[in-house]
């Protein structure tokens, strides 16, 4: 095969902050805490960028988002006062939240269909481990695990998606990225690949303001994942 | 999940020396060449071993098994005084031939039966990119694609198996490497992973002499990789 679609994982495929809430809701109701389990999903997830930021700069080493997400894990509890209530096998647990997250409703169907057009990876900044138990909830079938551990750097580093097209054996004009994120696209752009844009609207909750439509003339702009798939087949 | 169980492939999985002397036979048909397809099969393979030892000494850096495949084709064709009948083209396309091969017949039931029971991934001397496309071909179902090119070292060295577990976010003795080689077990255990072991007595064709049978007392000894899932799920 000499075409391949790469992924964005978190918010194109599945719903993060539904699924962090949905696990901070259980973990504190059986302790008896009364925190807003989405207010909680966004404090974590906004602890996300910063983090890797010291990696992609060089003032931190490679770690896996594994590390990351539990160091980000016991700042959001102090900021939101909770700390005491997690020890440390309860955290340890709850950041494996991140392994089990829902995927959007047009996922799968649009991962068949895109199937017989290309080799399918993620590009995450998720490690390997994560990425595999993630797929495995999600009902996503890859042909490999690309993304991040490969590379040792973090999106939107422009090598992540160039080590991705490589462990195909193919040109980076040869992969297309696809993503609800016009940053990850832009550097996918730039690093020669291909890019596809379908918007998540409710990503970061119902007052969502970026990331709502195609902020460069992208490649292929598409509803969802099953109509992008239904495009990609009508072209080849 | 806390287990996995990770797989040599040539031999074990697929029938190399049927898909290569497969391709090779429609390759020389159509140029009018008598050349025994086993037989150069069994040559092309028989210069595995010695191209990875370079890697594996440190006399080369790690270079990906689809370029020593292609060097070894060279030579083959060379030995066997066909070089002339196969321009450049023709060899790339013929060193092809390791991303199409058969799997043995249990394999699909083996996998599905072993799946619920751990995460599963090739930890093969195969690239990222010949992994990914021989599983498409050969319909084999992985959670990440791992093995030499992951640790850039070649088995039986320990890293290849260790850094299979690692990328699982697993220890060593979570691990169990499948295998249809004594060699390989060897390495594994020695490195800390489990063990099973089942025969492919035609892997080397008719005159087989060696993996006839287990040479150590592995963990697990199988028929076949379907019997193999059947010891796994009735001790689960």
């Amino acid at each position: 095969m000499d075409r391949a679609f790469i992924f964005d994982v978190f918010g194109t495929l599945v719903d993060w902050r539904q699924g962090i809430a949905d696990a901070a809701r259980e973990a504190f109701g059986c302790r008896g805490l009364s925190v807003d389990p989405y207010a909680f999903a966004d404090h974590w997830r906004a602890c996300y960028d910063p983090a890797m930021e010291r990696v992609r700069s060089g003032s931190r080493g490679y770690v896996p988002l594994d590390l990351l997400h539990r160091e980000n894990l016991d700042q959001t509890l102090t900021a939101m006062g909770i700390a005491d209530a997690f020890d440390e096998a309860a955290r340890n647990a709850l950041n494996r939240a991140w392994e089990c997250l829902p995927p959007w409703p047009d996922v799968h169907q649009g991962m068949d269909r895109l199937r017989p057009f290309g080799l399918l990876a993620p590009c995450s900044n998720a490690s390997i481990a994560l990425s595999a138990r993630l797929a495995r909830f999600a009902g996503l079938r890859w042909d490999a695990v690309l993304g991040a551990e490969i590379a040792q750097d973090y999106k939107p580093r422009p090598e992540v998606y160039l080590a991705a097209a490589r462990a195909f054996g193919l040109g980076p004009e040869q992969v297309v990225m696809v993503a609800a994120h016009n940053r990850d696209l832009a550097a996918a752009r730039a690093a020669g690949l291909g890019t596809a844009f379908f918007a998540r609207p409710t990503e970061y909750g119902p007052g969502q303001d970026r990331d709502l439509k195609p902020e460069e003339d992208w490649d292929l702009v598409a509803r969802d994942l099953a109509d992008l798939a239904g495009q990609v087949a009508r072209r080849s």
